[in-house]
């Protein structure tokens, strides 16, 4: 027996709400179910006229209202949760059947569910979703993994469903196989936090340093907006800082508590960099500001601490600095984007996934919250040179931060002297500097590890291993 | 039936093979095995006068050899290797019986050992050994876990051949239950990492700013060790500077590829601190920097990145540069082991471990690779206050980090203007700056989660969690 529905979404808490009345919308013939029976009602009595539901009451009549072969989202918690959904309904499904998990779901668990439905026929594919609960209703970016048949079987609903960026295309493409597009997610959720990490320091810069007002700040971000920073996290961050608290008549911003929360991408992607080698400096300083920030009895016992007090600006002086500060953000911007990519691209190689690094930078540009006109110019470096190394390898990417030098240099140089904490700034320079430095001390941390620990070094003029009898004559032997 | 040997050793390559030699050494009878057992009769044969050894060729005749309750050491490959011996010769063991596994140990495995082992009645002691080849067979320091019960029994021997702390302390002490040794161990060598990165900055800037020859700057790290930061990592980066390289007569250091290996357990000691909430910063900084250096695709394409060349300075302000460089070299370091010791008691509280923090500081005093009088001041310090929130809450080591300020911020503005890289020093004053911030910008991270994603925030007045209707009136309504 086969239904009419062309796609199922269970578990109907907003994401999953949205996203089927996305599909609704679309033209769907949409079959809803959710564990407590009476959410499945009420999003059909809610919701009904904006298209075509099946409200499911059971997992059957749920899996039976499917056309074949069965497309059945899963918007679930990440984690035990998703396998218990999975448990539940594979059992029902039939060879060719499509599940999908629309989740945050940590990409090896991704790749163990992929395998083991493979197993039976299923096809499994992790899906990215972002954008929040507005871009699930009304388009988000998203990142399939999975199959290639499974994608030619769901790529088209959504693409249907997916935002759109300027010039039409859908933000969403097929990432690659099993857990590509999880891990993608992944990496587009540890950018974002780089993202609001940089942002918080150039709002802290304005503020202490500068000697700016939230209302002045929230000018500035929205004078920014319109030019390279251009991106819906500017625009939220003027949103924010122009906001007034009705209680106390305060700026929003000082009445909340400095403690800044996670979930969890922003961590896993620092552990999985950290697993394939890849410096993601700008995502970690940003993880551990979020931390630091939670630890309140750490805080206290650092108040007496000395330090500078900076000394607020004047007027003309105020706006030069802040002129330099977008400059920096910009630069150190380009820097968590290259680490990003570089995470991906680490990631596609570590399993095969073949990703188009230009087609996730192209599905960014609208619907996810990192979106900007910047991811334009990503996409573009990548279509014009698939190959890339490296965004700052990029003759565009590398000439603009070329020309932010002297300002990025003297934000941080001016944060360092003041006392503002900015370790996303100055952790995307020591990156810069790193990466073009002719010689790097790298070179002495081979030697201690040799004199300690017999760990060998190579030579810049021979083939080999080496090792020094430190403890002894101290001539060099050729190693194993 | 049961034999003679107090203590056995299995996996007798060099860390193995010096360690049951230190135990011959001081007077006990140690049974030795090796799956290959010429290892067996050629370190019996070589070293035999040293002390009573037992040489034994099979798993059978190996168990047979120790007296009981038996204590038998594996020294092979962290990893599966580790379970492959445990599975050889657990069945072989009885209850009451002790399995110690002296290698590097992942401390989640630890914890997976040490379960299944108890469930079988034998005690399972994880147990970190530093020091290297060296010290494994003159005195390490050694860090071991297990049942307190284990440790009646162990203990007294590893006291005996332990490194001894200029006090006369033996340095090993009952670190906790289960894989409370293995944590700290990894810890330890996380804040080794930091360690080196800081000594390779301050040699960087050394080098390109201050204009010094190697040898000049050997020199300068022999002085340095007569003063506070006396060391054995500082005392082998002034051999190492000062070596020459024999075939081209030049500084060793200019011969060696510039590119730092790592074996993983600084990427652990990150990862784990994430998971536990802890901002690490300068141990993730010192193994991105290892990381960043092997990179020669990424660094070759970033070859022509503009950036300031480092003018060399004159002599007498290159004296005074160093002074200041040693000054944000000893701050930095208090920062690494703030982090550190947080981390460790951040695990103690996760995993229920009880551990004392002032013994670990007092069992690094020596043996260990971060050998250091500097670890004598942290003993003291919570050895004063066992409750003290961070380092940095301690008088002393506020005051102290407090005179560095003017020095150290220069520095770091320094190198920043002339583009040395130096992610570990600004990382460190980061942490520092963002810990005795009055207000951090982490509130406008929270406005802007809250924006995009309903997160919700808190008050500073107010108990409750919130939410403001950002895509509507702007009012805020009680969440949760």
């Amino acid at each position: 027996m086969s239904g009419t529905a062309q796609i199922g979404v269970t578990g109907l808490a907003v994401m999953g709400r949205n996203l089927a009345r996305n599909f609704a919308r679309n033209g769907f013939t949409v079959a809803v179910h959710n564990r407590t029976t009476a959410k499945t009602d009420a999003l059909v009595k809610e919701f009904g006229d904006e298209g075509t539901f099946v409200a499911a009451h059971t997992p059957q009549e749920f899996v039976a209202a499917l056309e074949r072969p069965r497309r059945l989202v899963i918007m679930v918690k990440a984690g035990e949760p998703t396998d218990a959904v999975i448990r539940e309904f594979a059992p029902l499904l039939e060879e060719g059947d499509v599940i999908i998990d629309g989740g945050n779901a940590h990409f090896e668990d991704t790749r163990r569910r992929e395998k083991e439905l493979r197993e039976r026929g299923i096809h499994f594919v992790g899906v990215g979703i972002s954008g929040g609960e507005e871009g699930a209703l009304n388009g988000p970016s998203i990142m399939p993994g999975g199959s290639e048949q499974s994608y030619a079987s769901l790529g088209p609903m959504l693409e249907k469903i997916a935002a759109v960026a300027e010039d039409g295309t859908p933000c969403t493409t097929h990432i690659g196989p099993d857990a590509a597009g999880h891990f993608v997610k992944m990496v587009h959720n540890g950018i974002e936090y780089a993202d609001m990490q940089l942002i918080a320091e150039a709002y802290d810069l304005l503020r202490s340093v500068a000697g700016y007002s939230p209302a002045q700040i929230a000018e500035t971000f929205r004078s920014w907006n319109t030019g390279r920073l251009d991106s819906y996290l500017i625009e939220i961050t003027a949103e924010v800082l122009a906001h007034q608290d009705a209680a106390t008549g305060k700026p929003f911003v000082d009445i909340v508590q400095d403690r800044a929360e996670q979930k969890g991408t922003g961590r896993w992607t620092v552990q999985i960099a950290l697993d394939l080698g890849v410096p993601v400096s700008g995502i970690a300083e940003a993880v551990f500001a979020r931390s630091l920030s939670g630890h309140a009895d750490l805080r206290e016992a650092a108040r007496g601490l000395p330090g500078p007090s900076p000394a607020p600006l004047g007027q003309k002086e105020a706006a030069a600095f802040a002129d330099r500060v977008e400059q920096a953000l910009y630069a150190s911007k380009i820097v968590s984007y290259t680490q990003g990519f570089h995470q991906i691209r680490a990631g596609s190689e570590a399993y095969d996934w073949g990703i188009d690094l230009g087609a996730v930078a192209s599905i960014w540009r609208a619907g996810c919250i990192i979106r900007a006109a910047f991811l334009d110019r990503i996409r573009a470096a990548y279509d014009s040179r698939p190959d890339l190394t490296s965004l700052l390898s990029d003759q565009q990417f590398a000439q603009e931060i070329g020309a932010t030098q002297d300002d990025w240099r003297g934000v941080v140089a001016e944060a360092v002297r003041q006392g503002v904490p900015t370790p996303g700034f100055a952790a995307a320079l020591s990156y810069y500097d790193g990466l073009r430095a002719d010689r790097l001390p790298a070179a002495l941390t081979q030697g201690q590890r040799d004199f300690f620990g017999a760990h060998t070094y190579r030579r810049t003029d021979r083939e080999g291993s080496f090792h020094t009898l430190w403890g002894g004559d101290r001539s060099e032997t050729t190693a194993g």
